[in-house]
């Protein structure tokens, strides 16, 4: 028997989620907009046999106060679709997942890109579907108040039905293209959807072939009870916060506990938890790495993500001395808080590294040699914490090369990572089935 | 003072814009879904100096009777955005038009499309402005009723106000990204657009730098009075229908007069008939390779569009004779039904013949050999009846190639077509100014 593998995911942004990574040195702070590079990441990562390359993405820029804005590298970049597709024509096997709004698309739309990019991808698409609930977007697109959480969900899910049911609109052998007799596709063999639901009315069919993959997988990332269980029916993978390896466990077990409930196989949905990795020829260097990164965020904005986090102004403190102790109780979240104050006293981080901390990136990180990185993704991944890891890079292109270059090879020496692709789509790479034709079956 | 040059763009679909190419000795029958095939015909427009790529369009399959549906090979194919984008990863100077809807998208959406395109590139994108009539694609979007053609084209309008002013957000020289004072973006370079109009509502700016060529070429195809007059204020380029000669030269004039009563320079607006040409080594080898794609039109639809053209039921006429003298008149349009019938004398067509012109493509058309080709084309040049063509191939790849490899050389050999690309992005090859950013000028 083969050992169990893990699936590895990059979640890009060009320059690094990291909010001080573009002044790293040797980082390339006109990333966002310099597509040779972005070329070269892709292809860096299809050398190291990734799974998928995701890229985040936003639908607005005011989303933060102007003083927080003119210091970020975050909110401006390429379009996914545009980008995807151009990296499409420069690799070969690496998948692509792009996010599709549920709230702000229309399914047609959405169906038809996704499904191109399967196409031209030679069945590597994913959709990430996300039902946006940033409020600053609401208001590019014509809406003044934003949808609730619950009604948000209620039309992901129809909208996930009428986007499947759209690629689903040909049989896979509809077009038969028969020279002598004339016929090009068999009118039989043709679905029209006539949708007409709650949300959405649409009729279909759609004007694109089935993808290669029947469907593009399908990605999800919600953590709420409704995500959850959005994700438990629909999704292929899954993209969680990370957070102690007990929390992972438990969440792992959840969703899994959730599909077998409903009669899906456990193992056709890949739980995928953001991991930040910082790679260091010792433990302590890769220490002082992530340090010299966090001090890049600049200290307005390090400090305001500490006041959030505690609920309180924390630029009243001395930023060289530790956090105090005596930190007045608010109506903020009391675990946020607590979590915040127990990473300090940890690392016994001064409050300037803490806010930089907190302004750059806060989520589960991994710091060490490859050694000590491959323990611990072997750990997740033995002790069903996770089936793989979407990978952050702090800095870019030095933490990339870092980790393909040797935490990859460290990885495939255990066993427990691909030394060759499986197979040609990124459903063949990721153990998942074809889906069948709701309309046409085989 | 260098002499007045053609502009050619490529009106491409992947087989052919003619509904029997798909059957035509060579043709590739699946290139709809087959990217490497599209991917080779586009290098080697841009080989031949082409200056734009633009793929055709449409957001429907139902448009057409099932009978000549399962027999056409032009409603299903890759999404433009996502193939465009693909293609502008293995070119390097044609230009990539694609046509964006101002009825069933969201302005937000397609400014930020372009404008990624156009960043990918390196300044190549064009818009081409659609408004939409099919109600068959109305469906897809859930809306029953179409909009009123005035009312498309005051919303049109609008679309592209709010497009221009999304691409506008940022000055060009907004991202600094001073690593030492970790100032990433001046905010006093950003414009928040805040329109709110009769039809559109939307916040800005958009989540991406200003566009490489500022704003990417703007492409229009309507011919009526509101077309005309839209394109006069707002297009840089237009596809037209060809026609006669004398018709387009009216046209030219009317566009061109429209432009100067409003002060814009005629020269900043390129005119581009649509041109079916079919090289031979003889005019009758031309002849007898068009007359034997158009026998690859089923007689079922080619009758069809013959009886629409007349306003009678075709079908009882000898498909092997010569069109009968006594057509019956019918509130079907006049000028159409005399066109039909004067090009059924002219070229001495029997009703099967015509039929499958109609049926077929029956648009502009130079048949012919290079020289006889070129000939007409340094005409239409030379009397201001179009400033370059949007060549439609006849059949895939070898229309393609013959236009490439035999015309082009023909038109460089009498001065009248580049030999080498004059700049690095699409405005430049058309010779268009760069606009200039409403909010930040220079």
């Amino acid at each position: 028997m083969t050992r169990r593998q893990l699936k590895l995911g990059a979640f890009m942004r060009p320059i690094s989620i990291h909010t001080g990574a573009w002044r790293y040195p040797g980082a390339v702070p006109d990333a966002n907009f310099n597509f040779p590079f972005i070329k070269r990441m892709i292809q860096k990562l299809e050398a190291g046999k990734f799974d998928a390359f995701f890229m985040a993405d936003h639908l607005a820029v005011l989303n933060m106060p102007v003083e927080a804005l003119k210091r970020s590298h975050t909110v401006t970049s390429f379009e996914p679709f545009t980008l995807l597709s151009a990296l499409a024509a420069v690799t070969d096997n690496i998948g692509l997942v792009a996010t599709g709004s549920t709230t702000f698309d229309a399914p047609y739309h959405v169906a038809r890109r996704f499904a191109s990019l399967d196409h031209i991808s030679g069945g590597r698409a994913g959709w990430n579907i996300v039902t946006t609930s940033n409020p600053d977007a609401a208001l590019n697109f014509g809406l003044d108040d934003h949808m609730e959480h619950a009604e948000r969900y209620k039309r992901a899910r129809e909208f996930y039905d009428v986007v499947t049911g759209l690629w689903d609109s040909f049989a896979d052998d509809a077009f038969v293209r028969d020279v002598e007799s004339g016929i090009f596709m068999d009118p039989e063999k043709m679905h029209v959807l006539d949708h007409d639901g709650a949300y959405l009315k649409v009729r279909g069919p759609l004007n694109i072939a089935r993808p290669v993959q029947g469907w593009p997988v399908i990605v999800q990332a919600g953590a709420s009870e409704d995500g959850k269980q959005l994700a438990a029916e629909t999704a292929e993978a899954v993209f969680t916060g990370g957070g102690p390896i007990a929390d992972a466990q438990k969440l792992y077990a959840d969703i899994k506990g959730r599909m077998a409930k409903i009669g899906r196989n456990p193992d056709h949905l890949k739980i995928l938890p953001g991991a930040f990795v910082v790679v260091g020829d010792s433990v302590e260097e890769a220490k002082e790495k992530r340090a010299l990164l966090d001090s890049k965020v600049h200290y307005a904005n390090a400090i305001a993500s500490l006041s959030i986090n505690l609920g309180t102004d924390a630029s009243q403190f001395n930023p060289d001395a530790p956090l105090p102790d005596d930190i007045p109780d608010t109506n903020a979240s009391k675990s946020g808080r607590e979590r915040v104050i127990a990473l300090a006293r940890r690392e016994n981080l001064t409050v300037r590294q803490l806010a930089q901390r907190l302004g750059g990136y806060a989520g589960s990180a991994f710091v060490g040699t490859p050694q000590t990185i491959a323990d611990q993704m072997q750990e997740w991944l033995e002790t069903e914490a996770s089936d793989g890891f979407n990978i952050m890079f702090p800095y870019l292109p030095e933490g990339l090369d870092d980790f393909v270059e040797r935490v990859v090879p460290e990885l495939q020496r255990r066993g427990i990572f691909r030394t060759a692709y499986e197979g040609r789509t990124l459903r063949e790479n990721l153990g998942l089935p074809r889906p069948e034709n709701r309309f046409f079956r085989g």
